[in-house]
């Protein structure tokens, strides 16, 4: 699978200098990104292209190819993947569209590549996609990104986060959303059809290349059983934005990646039982992974909001009930404490800061809150009266690490505004209360998840079920 | 209730040059955005402030005095206002706190204003709030608000949506939320404490004062009754935050402005039997409004999307079955001429279009959408590959003005273009697609309302229900 990423040699199959060539641009952005490996070119008149050697097929390079990366037209992709297998090039990415996603035809197609591919031992992604992304490599074989695009951001700013994503449409928004967020990607991976490597060969994968998080976003999980034992070996967080969970979903998702109806109910009690977080919304993916790059986790459920706007109190204490959390009772020591850091309008929890005097008044209050064995985490909601209260949140990730216990902060600004604090002083930043919320919702959720699955007692007291499910269903 | 929003004269109670003065806030405020009444200010020696006269009390004040702000201690509050009273003010806004929401000493207080007041036919805006905004009459005497407040630009940017919010932070983070959006306001209100005016007086107020919106924050509403039959006297859309679902979140909001509990359940009922609609988060405060300001209403469920980025075709499908719509089924007709339009991937619906050409490709699709009799509403995703697509986008307003049918457009991009798009252009961009397709679901379900409400079947089917409701119930 390494080689997917960080290949000592790579191909690309079709790059010629013809106008509109797709080919020609991973060859631009390989250079620009500045990939140190050797590049080569193949195209009917063996020219070379931004620079890198030209040939006519594959079998006249010279050198040995770690990587082939295929965009030619559909019907001539099988003979191109036989003669890449003869040179003896183990893995493929095949970007053509074509195949089973526009019917019957392009399904026989795909069929025939099968065929010859995996009979030699090679491994292939897609065919009909976007192939892969590793900042740590400055390795990316995406088609079609112009020279000014802020995907080359991305690559130069290494993260923890990686992403299987099926769709280079999402994957180029997701990207372009954590420009403005703290964290980066280590791998991007767009699967399209995924005909032979799938999310499960990628959550086997990311548990040894330095992956934190994983996001994923799904059209469809035809390797239902697979996908669930990876989940179930993986130690990582799992993110899983599914589309498909409505009929109409299914539906149009078919004429995009060649996806097939699942029964969607069985894939969310199986990703409920290997500990696999289902998203709520796109942006998710890339809002919540910094919960689990930033912050410890949240061991517990007790949750204490402190906020220096009244109203968010209130709007949290309904949020974090419906989202399975609850309200931290403070006992009578916790209570008189923050009543001698600051004048507070209220010091049972939602703790109301009244007009606060100094950073150390929040520090003071961040630290009595998360040294309080009834405190498991923090939802600080503090609008910025003053500057010293951005210094302050500055400061509290030390804290919560020195505590092992998480905090989620939103400031009741204006999304512009919260953006360039988010990008300016590096705080992870929620956008809504809502966001906050879920962050510690799902950190708690992959926590518990942990710690059953250390215990044996995957999905708790639902381990009967579980049992049950991995016996006699077909998971997809 | 005009005066609270236009008063020819005003005076503030409390307003002196001393450091830290709330008072004197407002009077530079008036100043600030050239309120052009008369402006008197009320404190112990007399002074001028921030130019406008002084007086040791309000009874010493030779004119005629409209409205009264009223900012000293909770217990001086009785007293002056009874001298307003005996002056023939028939207005006042009691922004002073330490009243109800502090508990049994402070309720007595409230309960000893509430007597003082109403014997004598005056109207009282809180205590505990902030008050008023006009934008048209370029009023507001929210206390606290600094000469470089974004909030002075919300007041000079006249607009059509109304809100009472009963929290100020609250109001400042949609009013600031709103300076990237597409709408401005046309009042504001606080209510805090509504001891006497409340959300359903208001409702009552907008209807005849070029309100097209109403937008509400409530923590609690403990005058059901009222609020249910304004509401289904209104012929506004009516979208209301409520804090307290849930017995933390009562508890929460109790100390921040003297809520109880109620039922929220028989609330949500109400509601739906009203036509109000609920809404899921804090930033559906300001960024519902505009499907209702920009576009027509949504008059039927039969939604078409449109994208030139595959993916979103399967989320949106999603998304409307999950929220009460549908994906439109188009007639042989209509796919027909769509493909002869453009080159589509898809000419069913979801609409998938590969490279466009033009912007007119763009708006020749559009309107084939629009004109086809099966389409209720488009929900075009269109990324931005090529400049022309914004400008057809900007287009795209008229035709739905001309077909009668609305339009909910989402960019896939990060929110910091989608917003800077917005600001430069004007088009009424959503955030994010579950916005998009919540904003033509509340435009369904407000057209459903006002259908009921004319054809006198409140509530549709479930009439029984409504009639059992009004009679026999105590709605909160």
């Amino acid at each position: 699978m390494e080689r997917f990423f960080s290949p000592r040699s790579v191909v690309i199959v079709g790059a010629s200098n013809r106008p509109f060539n797709l080919g020609s641009t991973i060859c631009s952005l390989l250079k620009t990104v500045g990939y140190d490996g050797a590049v080569y070119a193949v195209n009917s008149s063996g020219e070379n292209v931004a620079g890198f050697p030209g040939y006519p097929s594959v079998s006249e390079i010279p050198f040995e190819v770690d990587l082939a990366v295929v965009l030619v037209p559909a019907r001539h992709v099988p003979d191109v993947a036989r003669q890449c297998a003869e040179k003896g090039i183990k893995n493929l990415i095949i970007e053509s569209a074509g195949f089973a996603e526009e019917g019957a035809e392009g399904a026989r197609l795909q069929s025939r590549l099968d065929d010859i591919v995996t009979s030699r031992g090679t491994r292939y992604l897609g065919p009909n996609c976007l192939g892969t992304l590793s900042s740590k490599d400055r390795f990316c074989c995406f088609f079609g990104v112009s020279s000014g695009s802020t995907l080359i951001e991305s690559i130069a700013r290494q993260g923890v986060i990686s992403y299987v994503i099926q769709s280079g449409g999402v994957a180029g928004l997701v990207l372009e959303s954590l420009q403005s967020d703290v964290e980066g990607v280590n791998k991007v991976v767009c699967i399209g059809n995924k005909a032979d490597v799938d999310e499960a060969d990628l959550i086997d994968y990311f548990e040894g290349d330095g992956t934190e998080v994983i996001g994923m976003y799904l059209e469809n999980v035809p390797r239902g059983r697979k996908f669930y034992e990876a989940a179930l070996r993986s130690t990582k967080p799992i993110l899983v934005y599914k589309v498909g969970r409505t009929r109409e979903g299914v539906l149009a998702a078919s004429s995009h990646t060649a996806g097939m109806a699942n029964d969607n109910r069985i894939f969310e009690t199986a990703c409920r039982q290997a500990g696999v977080i289902g998203l709520r919304s796109v942006s998710e993916l890339h809002a919540l992974p910094k919960i689990f790059t930033t912050m410890p986790l949240l061991r517990g459920r007790n949750v204490a909001v402190f906020t220096n706007s009244g109203a968010f109190g209130g709007i949290c204490a309904d949020l974090l009930v419906e989202n399975g959390l609850g309200m931290a009772v403070l006992s009578a020591e916790t209570q008189s404490k923050l009543k001698k850091a600051g004048h507070l309008f209220n010091a049972a929890n939602p703790i109301d800061l009244g007009p606060g005097l100094s950073k150390q008044t929040y520090l003071d209050i961040y630290e009595i809150l998360l040294s309080a064995p009834e405190v498991d985490g923090l939802l600080p909601i503090t609008s910025l009266w003053q500057d010293f209260i951005i210094d302050s949140l500055v400061d509290l990730g030390d804290l919560c690490r020195k505590y092992a216990k998480p905090a989620a902060v939103y400031v009741p600004n204006a999304i512009k505004k919260v953006i360039s604090i988010r990008e300016r002083r590096g705080v992870p930043l929620f956008e809504s209360p809502e966001e906050a919320v879920r962050a510690l919702a799902v950190s708690s959720r992959f926590w518990e998840a942990v710690h059953s699955k250390r215990s044996g007692k995957i999905g708790g007291k639902h381990q009967g079920a579980r049992v049950k499910a991995s016996r006699d269903t077909r998971v997809a």
